[in-house]
C-alpha cells in the first residue's frame, strides 16, 4: 500500500471525496508533475531543442499545476468544493494540452512518449475525482 | 521599475496580454502566495488555532494556487491561452474564498486583514487580465 | 518499471548521478512532499491541534524543500553538483527534523508515524545519492 | 509599506530573526524566483536557444529554491533554525550559481542582466539573514 493511500486512509474525518479516486489522482498528479519536468529538461537536451520550444513550456506549465493540484488534494480539512474543482479542471485543461503537445513527438523521443502518457493518466483522473464530486 | 516589469519587457517577442495588466497580476500573485503563507503560520500561533481551522486550510491552498499562476504567468513562449484562463479562473475562485475566509476575523486578527486584501487585490488582477485576454 | 526510472533512462545523454540512487531519491522526495502535506492537515483536524503546532510546522516546511528537490534532481542537463548537493543537505536536514517531530506522536496519530516513515527514507535517500556523488 | 513587512509584523509572537533582514530576504526570494523563471523562458525564445542551456537550468533549479525559501521565511511558528540555515545556504549557493551563468550574456540579454541583478541580491539578502541568525 502506498503511502497516499495510507496518509488519506489516517485522515481523522471523512474525506471529501471517494478515497480511490482521491488516492488515484494525488498519484497521478505527482507522477506528472515529476515526467514533465524531467521532460522539459530531455527536451533541453536534444540538440533540436529549437523544435521543442512548445513542448518545454506545456511541460513546465503543466509540472507547477500539477504539483499545486497534488497539495490541495492532500488536504481534508474544511475543504471548498469550488476551489477544488476549479482547479482540478485547470489541471485536466493543462494535462490535456501538454498531453497534445508531446504526443507530436513520440515517434522520436521515448521521454515525449512517456510524459504523454503520464498528461493523458492525470487528466482521466482530475476529471474522474470531478466527476465523483458532482 | 519593478524587476517584474523589466522581465516581462525583456522578452524577444510580444506579450501575450496587456503588459500592465500581466505585470499587475504576477505581482499580486506572488504578494498574495506571501501572505497566505504568513496569515495559515500567523493563525496557527493563535492561541485559539481551533478556530481558525478553515481559515488555515484556505491560506494553504490559495498560496499554492498562486505560487503556481506567477510561474505561470511569467512564461511569454509558446502561450496556450486555454491553459491560462483555465489557471485564472482557479486562482480567481481561491483568492475570493480566501479572502471571504479571512474577512472573517479581521476585527480580531491583523494578518487576517492584511491577507483578506491581498486575496482581493489577486482575485481583481486576474479578473482583470482574464478580461484583457477575451 | 515507474515513469521515474523511465523518465531518467529516456534522458539524451549520461545521468550525473547513478540511475538508482538518482530514482530512489526523486521518489522519495515525491511521496515525503505528499506526507507531509497530508500531515500537516490531518494535525489541523485532530482535536488536540493546539498541541500539534510545531508538527505542521516541520511538515509544511519539509513539503516545500521536498517539492523543490524532487524537481531539481528530475534535471541532467548541465547539472552544478554544488547546487545540487547544498540542496539535498538541507533537504535530508529538513526530512530528518521533521521526522525527530513526527516521531513523538507516533503512539497517537497514525498520520504522524506514516509521515515520520517517509521523512526518513527521504532522508536516507537524500545522504544515499549524496554519498554517491563523492 | 509593503504586505510582506505587515505580515511579518502582525505575528503573534517575536520573529525568529531581525525584522529587516527577514523582509528584505523573503522579498528577494519572491523577486528572484519571478525572474529567474522569466529568463528562463526568455532564452527559450531567443533565436540561439541552444546556447543558453545552462543558463535555462540554472534558472529553473534557482527558481524552485527561491520559491521555497521564501515560503520557509514566512513561517515564525516554531521554527527549526538548522533547517531554516541550511535551506538559505542551498538558496545562497543556487543564486550565485545563476548569477554566474547570467552574468556571462548580459552584453547579449536584457533578461539576463536583471535576472542576474534579482540573484545577487537574493544571494546577498540570505547572506545577510544567515549572519543575523548567527
Amino acid at each position: 500500500m502506498s503511502s497516499t493511500r495510507q496518509m488519506v486512509e489516517a485522515y481523522p474525518g471523512d474525506p471529501f471525496a471517494p478515497v480511490d479516486e482521491l488516492v488515484a489522482c494525488i498519484e497521478a498528479c505527482l507522477a506528472c508533475a515529476q515526467a514533465c519536468t524531467a521532460c522539459a529538461d530531455a527536451c533541453l537536451g536534444e540538440e533540436h531543442v529549437a523544435d521543442l520550444r512548445a513542448c518545454i513550456r506545456s511541460d513546465a506549465d503543466c509540472a507547477d499545476v500539477c504539483t499545486a493540484t497534488a497539495a490541495v488534494l492532500s488536504r481534508q480539512t474544511e475543504p471548498d468544493l469550488r476551489v477544488v474543482a476549479a482547479l482540478l479542471e485547470a489541471c485536466a485543461v493543462a494535462c490535456g494540452q501538454c498531453a497534445a503537445e508531446c504526443e507530436q513527438h513520440v515517434g522520436m523521443h521515448e521521454h515525449c512518449r512517456v510524459c504523454a502518457e503520464a498528461c493523458r493518466r492525470c487528466e482521466a483522473a482530475c476529471r474522474a475525482l470531478l466527476a465523483s464530486m458532482a
